[in-house]
């Protein structure tokens, strides 16, 4: 097996060999070495990019105290994908993507029949819905079991179809809350300054959600982080998750995890995949190096958890959709750094002078 | 003919109508609202994506002082162009952008049966290559008009050709220094302020670089400011663009012009190209309705011009190659803009729950 140092300098010789100046395509160059060396090779492909969308309902939206819209739009939303008529199908038909969406947990039952082409249904119900959180857990150990197993199998066999380019969206009236819970378990941030505005909440909607989500963290912080959880932080993810999660969050976390072990390029999208990528990265810590970020959300709160990770994603547009709509966006800059290491002529092949011939014709 | 106003108020319905939350599509939603109000309609269009580069040589490069690349690969990069090999057709192939590459004055003769079918070359060779602004202006009052004439022309042709989105780029070792000059003269910035590492000089490079461009802006800076010009911008911005520009510059100030006059979609590149934008705004103040600002340049100095015209760019990814190269990756990005406009479906006809309709359910 080729040594990882032969491979980045492979890799960085072939980059500056092209014809421009050294460093001079910036973000993109970044991009292509980390795409060769995930890939182990100097000429890395990119091949059949997924969307993946995990949509679930959760418990708390029935109460209308977190989400401004009506926890029914889950449903709605889903069969919109199937119809192609949201934004992830727009940017899925325009960059070529293909477009997969998951009932993780939607309170509704879909009828493949009533797909269009446009987008493939893939079943995986897990519940009704989460249960409330301010009464109880949202999950059981079992579901969430099955959840994380099932994002893993839906991610294996897209990639046995060929695909090696996967981005995970989201749909779930409520989520905002789950991510926003995660996200202060996780790194630390009091809650109230996780929660943001989500899909548009007023002034008053805002303290409503602020006050409820507080006390559902208190209700629970306790047993997420007791007995074998404070030494081990794949447990912790677990209970956070069980307590906090929707069932698409966990799937999406289970969809991480396969994803980077099986060394595909992984988009990462806004405020409510990068909460399940926290999940992800306390289970697996060498997971980033599959990872791309897409945008940076318009959902306050996205960029401390980036800074958390160290992540500098590709867009900065204020977008806060989720569905994976910055994922998909980001797909074709993400082609364009490979492309380039792939179809650029050498100074060599190309018969351009490089600096150093200036330098000889000098000398 | 519709008043602006209510072209406004109906692109925005239609924005708010598509099945996401308001302003969740951030800047694509802003790019959305001003392509629509260029075209004068809720449905804009996007048709037949061009990048034209213009090439040019410099008669400052021949004296080694402010280029680390001989003057010679202007002409050996017009061929890799023409070729295939650069960045800029691997980004117009991936994104189906039409490439033109024109001889703006070139040191070299370029013989058209050399293309191959990856750009179309446009002969308007202006002089071989610009005299050296150390000793003399850089080019005569007819090779200035010629080179914005030739520019008009350009663009013209292009958009009769059914073109209405396009993107300049340049080439021509040695135009970064034009364009610190331009922007001193332009922004009242400081010519050490203005000069960057253009394709890469160092420390020592870069010292000269700026001694030579001071010695350079002190020569001239009587006669470009004297008389009219100081009551007249575009006397100004012509006499800036005697002196110290390039042909490949002059001729993209006459293509920004042409193209925001026939209310074409411009796409703005980097440092050089916005050095030509800063000059085409002094002749035509309304200008910028027409710009989308591609990228933020890595090179120093960028970041200032933009500041100066209150832009913000879409891409942020220390891209310091030219050529169009940062135009062309955004083009995608502003056809997701005007797609999911176009083929979004609405709350209506997706049979989706808006906001409103849960304020209902709940009064």
């Amino acid at each position: 097996m080729i040594s990882q140092d032969i491979l980045k300098q492979s890799i960085s010789d072939s980059i500056n060999n092209k014809t421009k100046p050294p460093g001079s395509l910036g973000v993109l160059e970044d991009m292509a070495m980390q795409i060769g060396m995930l890939q182990g090779t100097s000429r890395p492909e990119l091949r059949k990019p997924h969307i993946v969308v995990f949509a679930g309902d959760h418990g708390i939206a029935a109460t209308g105290l977190v989400n401004p819209y009506p926890q029914e739009v889950t449903a709605q939303m889903v069969l919109n994908f199937l119809n192609g008529g949201a934004a992830i199908n727009v940017f899925c038909r325009q960059n070529k993507i293909e477009l997969n969406v998951v009932d993780a947990g939607v309170k509704n039952e879909f009828i493949t029949g009533t797909e269009t082409g446009e987008a493939r249904l893939i079943h995986a119900k897990i519940g009704e819905g989460t249960r409330n959180y301010l009464e109880e857990p949202a999950m059981s150990e079992d579901e969430l079991n099955r959840s994380i197993e099932s994002g893993k199998l839906i991610v294996s066999r897209i990639q046995k179809d060929g695909c090696n380019i996967i981005g995970f969206g989201e749909m779930g009236i409520g989520n905002t809350s789950s991510a926003a819970l995660i996200m202060s378990a996780i790194t630390g941030t009091p809650v109230r300054d996780c929660v943001g505005r989500g899909t548009g909440v007023d002034d008053d909607q805002l303290k409503t959600k602020i006050s409820t989500l507080e006390k559902v963290f208190e209700k629970h912080w306790g047993e997420i982080n007791e007995g074998p959880a404070n030494s081990n932080l794949s447990v912790f993810s677990h209970n956070i998750l069980r307590c906090f999660g929707g069932f698409e969050i966990a799937m999406m976390v289970g969809a991480f995890l396969k994803a980077a072990e099986l060394r595909m390029v992984v988009v990462v999208d806004g405020f409510i995949a990068t909460a399940a990528l926290l999940c992800a990265k306390l289970i697996e810590p060498d997971l980033l190096r599959a990872c791309i970020f897409a945008h940076t959300s318009g959902e306050q709160g996205h960029q401390k958890m980036l800074e958390f990770l160290g992540a500098k994603p590709l867009l900065q547009f204020r977008m806060r959709l989720g569905e994976g709509t910055g994922a998909a966006l980001a797909i074709p800059l993400i082609q364009s750094s490979v492309n380039f290491l792939n179809e650029m002529a050498s100074f060599d092949s190309a018969g351009v002078s490089n600096k150093d011939s200036l330098e000889l014709s000098q000398s």
